[in-house]
């Protein structure tokens, strides 16, 4: 590969960062070029480990000719700034979900782009899981008739990792409506067909010492006559991974003995700062930190206990792949899985930049997401069913 | 026990008396005094197995001075009427759930037994089921403190169990709305608070040859600031028992190779008429018929995935009690089980009629369910919430 390797320039070198590096080190597709974060021992230690220009601002790393992708992964309320830096500067770009955290962001980021000769990506999110992507084509080939209802739950320790000030402010983006809504109901729109009608939800917060949003439900209704149940708890009590066999979110196998840690660890914080800084520390150039290489895959990343219930057959999607549940038979339909980890974000990257493709998880498809979290926050503040504008068919 | 042993009529000798009846001959709380079914087979087996009184009416039962209690389990459109007759009769009453399927009837019926001087008491259904009362009184403890959310899915072959017509066709009470929220909807109101305020659902309907609602989901709003969100599936695809073991509804082991046998079974069918008579076969007094004594019960009856959210820890329940999941540690705690399946309806029927106690599931409580479940129709079809004007508190 080398030389045709895709040249990624980093903003925000924090914990999505860290979560991505295995996938940039071992996707021979990507070279790590450049990297900016205000944290100075994240730059020290990024232009060391990858022989890398390390600037201090976003529009220096933009103005870097190497730069050929710029990777966003600073906190929520920054997206839509960092975003049209990088499309002025005429790089392609991939952006963490969610997009941005209001819905004219959104749009003036969809106009950016249209206008622009680079190509835009929303991700990591969970909705490139191998079986996420798996199911999608097993619905598209037809051969289990259409789409009626969707059911997805997921139970985490969400609230209790530890968090900047603003993911626990949710007019700068914090709570898990934001954060975790956004790889949902991402799953939800790509299996559902996209077209979400309308949005009607509740959203629970009941520790006053965390007061953003950190549970919900919601009823989301399509165009096409499917509908979809959500529910998500970030409370940190019951675990659904015991429902995919205690495999975690990452696809790693979880210890019974780890009940209870983070909230245990947070425990020993005494202030935000103090929070924020042992956040910092666990991530890349942090104190606590570590490289972990990718492990060599077992299990798929997954969001939670997820079903779909299509004519003729119920399709559950688990860490391994594919449960079909037909008329006569239950089987697994294993996914695939790649070498290294997330390559599927990568598969789209490089499908954008490379062959000129129109990316699944654009700009439009991210606005359409955000939307659809945004009523929920809105359902749930005014008792009604929010209706959709901006929503789009995956591509 | 023997002499003072509650004197119990049947209204209806079909499945759910087929059900109910280990419950009835091992709880030496019960004597089977008379019965009333327009299947001959089913009367003459009854007069010959209880060495009691079979009538071709209802009207010939409540004039029987040995019934003390009528249990009526006639199908759903014949609720309203039967129990006006045992009323004016001054029976107590058990029906079945759904206590009538317009909320008309189910106003007359609440009317009627305030002015009488017999109970009513709507049951069996699973919020009778030993984890579910159990974890009713664990959290009116208050230890947990304060409910915020429920989830609530099953996933069953409802649908593709033998049926008779009316139980497919909507206008009858047929569908799983009627049969099914029936259950799931009382277990979310008894540990939800019982005052639901308002509901916004969408139904499922999408096997022509059998046209009713089979799949729901709904999201409850609570007055108390809890919510709910209700997800069932009566397709015979996913089956959510993997979720709790692979124990059944009836808490017995489920077989593997058992999967799809509902389907298969009907596919030999070839009418409606054919139907019902394979469904009656194999009832009591039906030519399939066989007397199943009650297991010793290993696990409990359940309704599906179930967790309750608190201020302090989630509960889930299970076929053998109730987990919690506190800040510090999972644990479980077992419910007792009974000698006898459902002896917590003989409970309930005991504490009625012979110590005068105001039944939990009286009238007016299962109004409230019933209205709920109407909503969830209403909802589907008008797309919009739907609020609630009969709810009251468990007592
Ligand atoms: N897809 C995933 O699995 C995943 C996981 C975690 C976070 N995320 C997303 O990643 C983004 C960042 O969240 P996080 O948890 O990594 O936060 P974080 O605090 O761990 O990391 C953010 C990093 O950005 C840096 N930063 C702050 N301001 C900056 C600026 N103006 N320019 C450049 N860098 C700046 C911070 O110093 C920090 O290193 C969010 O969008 C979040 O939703 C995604
Ligand atoms: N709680 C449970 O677990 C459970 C299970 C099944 C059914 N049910 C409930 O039981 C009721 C009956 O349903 P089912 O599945 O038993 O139906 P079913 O058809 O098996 O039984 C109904 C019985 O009533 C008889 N019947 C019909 N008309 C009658 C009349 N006018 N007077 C007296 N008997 C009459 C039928 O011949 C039949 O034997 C419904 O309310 C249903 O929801 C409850």
């Amino acid at each position: 590969m080398g030389k045709n390797a895709i040249g990624l320039g980093v903003v925000g070198l924090g914990r999505a960062f860290t979560l991505m590096l295995p996938t940039f080190t071992q996707d021979e597709r990507i070279r790590l070029v450049a990297g900016t974060d205000p944290r100075e021992s994240a730059r020290l230690m990024f232009s060391k480990d990858f022989n890398a220009n390390a600037y201090s601002t976003i529009d220096e790393l933009c103005a870097d000719p190497a730069v050929e992708v710029v990777y966003i992964a600073s906190p929520h309320q920054f997206h839509a700034a960092h975003v049209r830096i990088a499309a002025a500067a005429g790089k392609h770009i991939l952006v963490e979900k969610p997009l941005a955290i209001d819905i004219e962001d959104c749009t003036a980021i969809v106009n950016a782009i249209d206008a622009s000769s680079v190509g835009l990506i929303v991700g990591h999110s969970h909705s490139f899981n191998g079986p996420v992507l798996h199911a999608r084509r097993l619905l598209q080939s037809g051969e289990f008739g259409a789409v009626h209802m969707l059911n997805s739950l997921n139970y985490t320790d969400f609230l209790y990792r530890p968090r900047r000030p603003e993911e626990l402010d949710t007019r700068l983006g914090g709570g898990v409506v934001f954060s975790q809504a956004a790889h949902q109901i991402d799953i939800i729109r790509l299996l559902g067909g996209g077209l979400v009608q309308s949005v009607r939800a509740c959203t629970g917060q009941w520790d006053p010492g965390r007061p953003t949003e950190s549970a919900y439900s919601a009823l989301l209704t399509f165009d096409n006559g499917a509908f979809a149940s959500v529910t998500y708890s970030g409370y940190g009590h019951y675990d659904s991974d015991e429902l995919l066999g205690n495999i975690g979110e990452m696809g790693i196998e979880k210890n019974a003995a780890g009940y209870g840690a983070a909230r245990k660890k947070l425990a020993q914080i005494s202030s935000p700062a103090a929070e924020a800084t042992l956040k910092a520390a666990g991530n890349y150039g942090g104190a606590n930190y570590q490289f972990k290489p990718a492990n060599p895959a077992r299990f798929h990343q997954h969001f939670g206990h997820l079903v779909v219930s299509a004519s003729n057959a119920d399709l559950r999607l688990t860490p391994e792949g594919v449960v079909i549940y037909s008329d006569e038979k239950r089987y697994l339909l294993p996914t695939p899985k790649s070498r290294v980890p997330r390559a599927e974000v990568i598969d789209e990257v490089w499908n954008v930049v490379r062959d000129n493709a129109a990316p699944t998880h654009g700009a439009a498809w991210a606005r359409a997401t955000t939307e659809v979290c945004l009523a929920i926050l809105k359902s749930a503040e005014t008792g009604t069913d929010i209706k959709m504008q901006f929503q789009v068919r995956p591509s």
